[in-house]
C-alpha cells in the first residue's frame, strides 16, 4: 500500500496561484502507485494581507508545521512596502521551520537560449545557508529620519549553523561531480569568512574524494558569466546565495526554469518547495505564466521525500518538453498538459 | 604657467608594477602644457610585506596624505592570508582618506567581445559608497574554533555617509543620461535599505530632472546579464557595489578595460585611482599584462583634478586603440606605446 503524505499548499499571489495546481498535478502523476497526497490550502500572501491584515497567523503556522512538506507558489505585490511579507511570511517560515539548506539547481536545458554567447554545459547546484547571516533580522536604527541617523544590519553566523549546511553540501557533492566551491568574501568579512573556510576545510577531510576551492563573491559573479560550467556545487551564505542564484537563473535563460527547496535536512519540520520566480503582477491573470519551475519544485519535493524515481520522471518530462517545445508560445495550461503527458 | 601636482604612486605587486608606468606616461602626455607632475613611489603591497612585515607604516601614510592624488597598480599575492593586505592597506587607505565615492564606469568598447550574445549599448557608472557598510570591520568572533563559535559582521550605515554619496550620484547623473538606479536589498535589510531609499527620495526632490528607480541586488545581477543597457548611474552600498562592478566588468568583456576611482569628493584628502584588475601572479613578469585599465585610471585622475579635456584625450585614445587593435595580441609595451601615440 502506498503511503499518504500531507502537503501544505501556499499558492500565494499573482501567477503563484496559476502555476501551483500544475505542481500538484505533476506530483500526483509522477508518484502514482507509490505515494498519495492530501492537501491543505493556505490563503497567505499579499492578497490576504491586503484583505484582513494577516500575514502568518499562529494557528495557520502551527498547521503548516504538521505537514509532510510545503508547496509554495509566489508571494508579493507592489502595493505592499518591501520587507513586510518577505520577513513576516517567507523568511519567517524558513527560520521557524529551521530550513537551513536552501537548495537551488541551475541547469541550461537544451532548447533554452542563454543570454551568454558561449554558455557551455551549465549544470550546478547552489547550496545556500537559509537561517543565518544577514537574514537574521538583527539590526536597527537610531535617530531615524534625522541627519544623525545610524542604521545597522548584523550578520550572525554560528559554527552550528555553518557545519550542518557544509555537511549537506559534501554529501550532495558525493552524488554529483564531487567538487565544491565555497563562495564568501573572506578578505573583507574576515570573521565569518574565516569560520566558513575552517569548517569547510575540516569537514572536507572526511570526504577525501571531494575537491573544494574558494572564490570571493565578486569573482564568482564573473565566473557565472565567463565560465559557468566550472561549477558543480556552490556552497555559500544566505545573502551571497540569494545574489548568485538570481544571476545563475539569468545565465540559464531565465528564472522560469529554476526551482528551489528550503530544506530542513534533519526533518524536524517540513521542507518547502517553490519556483524561484516571483508573483509577476504584470502577467498575472492572463493564463500565460510558465508552470515549468513550479513543476520542477514538485520534483524536488518528491526527491526530498525519498521518491527519487518519481522525481526523475518529472525532470525527464520537463527536459524533453523544453527541448522539443521550449521555444514555442504556449499557455500555462498547454505547458502543464504537455509536461504531464510525458510523465 | 602650468601647475605642478604631486602624485603618490603605489605600483604594488605583480602586473601592478608593469602597468603603472604607462598610467604615468599617459598622464604626462595628456596634460602636457596644462599641468606637470612630480611622483613619489611607495613600495607597499605583498612583496614589501613578505620582505619586512610592513603593510602601511604611519610615516608613509602621512606622506601619501600630502599628495594631490594617488595612482595605485594592484596589490595581492596568494601566499598571504586573505584580509591582511586588503584591510591593512587598500581598505585602510580608503577609510583613512575618507574616499567615500568609489566610482566605477563600465563601457562596452567597439572592438571588445562581450560574453553576452546581445549586449546592446552598455555605458553606465556605478557609484559605490566606499567608507561604510559591511566594510567597516565591525564584527568579531567568540569561542573561535569550537563547535560553539559565533562570528558576526556588522554593516554600519549613517545618514551622513549615505547622503554625501547620494548627492554625488545625482550631480553625476545630471552630466549623463539623468537616471539613477538605487540597488539594495531593502526587503531583507530593512533598516539600512529604508534609510538609503528615504535619502535618495529626499535628495532626488532637489534634482527634478533626474529620474530614479530601485532594484534589489539579486534582480540587478539579472539585469546586468539580460538588459545591461537599461542602466545609467547605479547607486549602491559598499558590498553590493563590489559585487556588481565585478559582474559588470565581466559583461563588458573583462576587467582589463575597467578603471576605478576612490574619491574624497570634498578634497580633504587625496583620491586614489586604480585599474579594477588584480596583481595577476599567473601572468606577472611576462610583459603581457594589458595596461589599458591603468591608463584609463590616469584619465579618471585627470578628470578629478579638473582637466576634463586631457582626460577626454586619453579616453578617446583608448577607445580608438581598442576599436582598431583590441583583438590583436600585443605586449604591455606595445599597447602602451600604441595608446600613447594617439593621445
Ligand atoms: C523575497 C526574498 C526575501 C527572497 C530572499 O532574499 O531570500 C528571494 O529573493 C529569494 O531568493 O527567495
Ligand atoms: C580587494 C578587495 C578588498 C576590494 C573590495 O572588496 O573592495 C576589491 O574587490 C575591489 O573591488 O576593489
Amino acid at each position: 500500500m502506498s503511503k499518504t503524505y500531507h502537503i501544505a499548499v501556499i499558492p500565494g499571489d499573482g501567477i503563484g496561484k496559476e502555476v501551483t495546481p500544475w505542481a500538484q498535478a505533476a506530483l500526483e502523476k509522477a508518484a502514482e502507485g507509490e505515494a498519495s497526497f492530501t492537501y491543505e490550502q493556505f490563503d497567505l500572501g499579499a492578497e490576504r494581507y491586503l484583505r484582513d491584515g494577516a500575514i502568518l497567523p499562529q494557528d495557520e503556522e502551527d498547521r503548516i508545521k504538521q505537514a509532510d512538506a510545503i508547496l509554495l507558489g509566489a508571494v508579493g505585490d507592489p502595493r505592499i512596502k518591501a520587507g513586510i511579507l518577505e520577513r513576516g511570511l517567507l523568511l519567517k517560515l524558513r527560520f521557524d521551520l529551521d530550513q537551513y539548506v536552501n537548495l537551488r539547481p541551475s541547469k541550461l536545458y537544451k532548447g533554452v537560449t542563454s543570454p551568454l554567447a558561449n554558455p557551455g554545459n551549465i549544470d550546478f547546484v547552489v547550496v545556500r545557508e537559509g537561517t543565518e547571516g544577514l537574514y537574521c533580522g538583527a539590526g536597527g536604527a537610531v535617530r531615524r529620519d534625522t541627519p544623525a541617523e545610524v542604521a545597522t544590519e548584523v550578520s550572525i553566523n554560528t559554527a552550528y549553523g555553518v557545519e550542518r549546511v557544509v555537511r549537506y553540501a559534501f554529501q550532495l557533492a558525493m552524488k554529483r561531480r564531487k567538487h565544491i566551491t565555497l563562495v564568501h568574501k573572506k578578505n573583507v568579512l574576515v570573521n565569518a569568512g574565516d569560520m566558513w573556510q575552517r569548517i569547510v576545510d575540516r569537514v572536507g577531510e572526511e570526504y577525501p574524494e571531494v575537491t573544494h576551492d574558494y572564490s570571493h563573491i565578486d569573482a564568482a559573479t564573473i565566473y557565472l558569466v565567463s565560465d559557468p560550467s566550472r561549477f558543480d556545487v556552490i556552497l555559500t551564505d544566505n545573502l551571497f546565495g540569494d545574489i548568485l542564484t538570481d544571476e545563475a537563473g539569468a545565465v540559464v535563460g531565465g528564472v522560469g526554469y529554476s526551482a528551489s527547496g528550503c530544506i530542513n535536512a534533519s526533518n524536524e519540520y517540513p521542507s518547502m518547495f517553490e519556483p524561484i520566480h516571483g508573483s509577476a503582477p504584470d502577467i498575472a491573470g492572463k493564463g500565460i505564466a510558465n508552470p515549468t519551475a513550479a513543476i520542477l519544485s514538485a520534483a524536488m519535493l518528491l526527491r526530498h521525500l525519498g521518491f527519487d524515481e518519481a522525481a526523475a520522471k518529472i525532470d525527464a518530462a520537463v527536459e524533453a518538453d523544453i527541448e522539443e517545445l521550449g521555444s514555442t508560445t504556449r499557455t500555462t495550461e498547454q505547458v502543464g498538459k504537455d509536461i504531464l503527458a510525458r510523465i
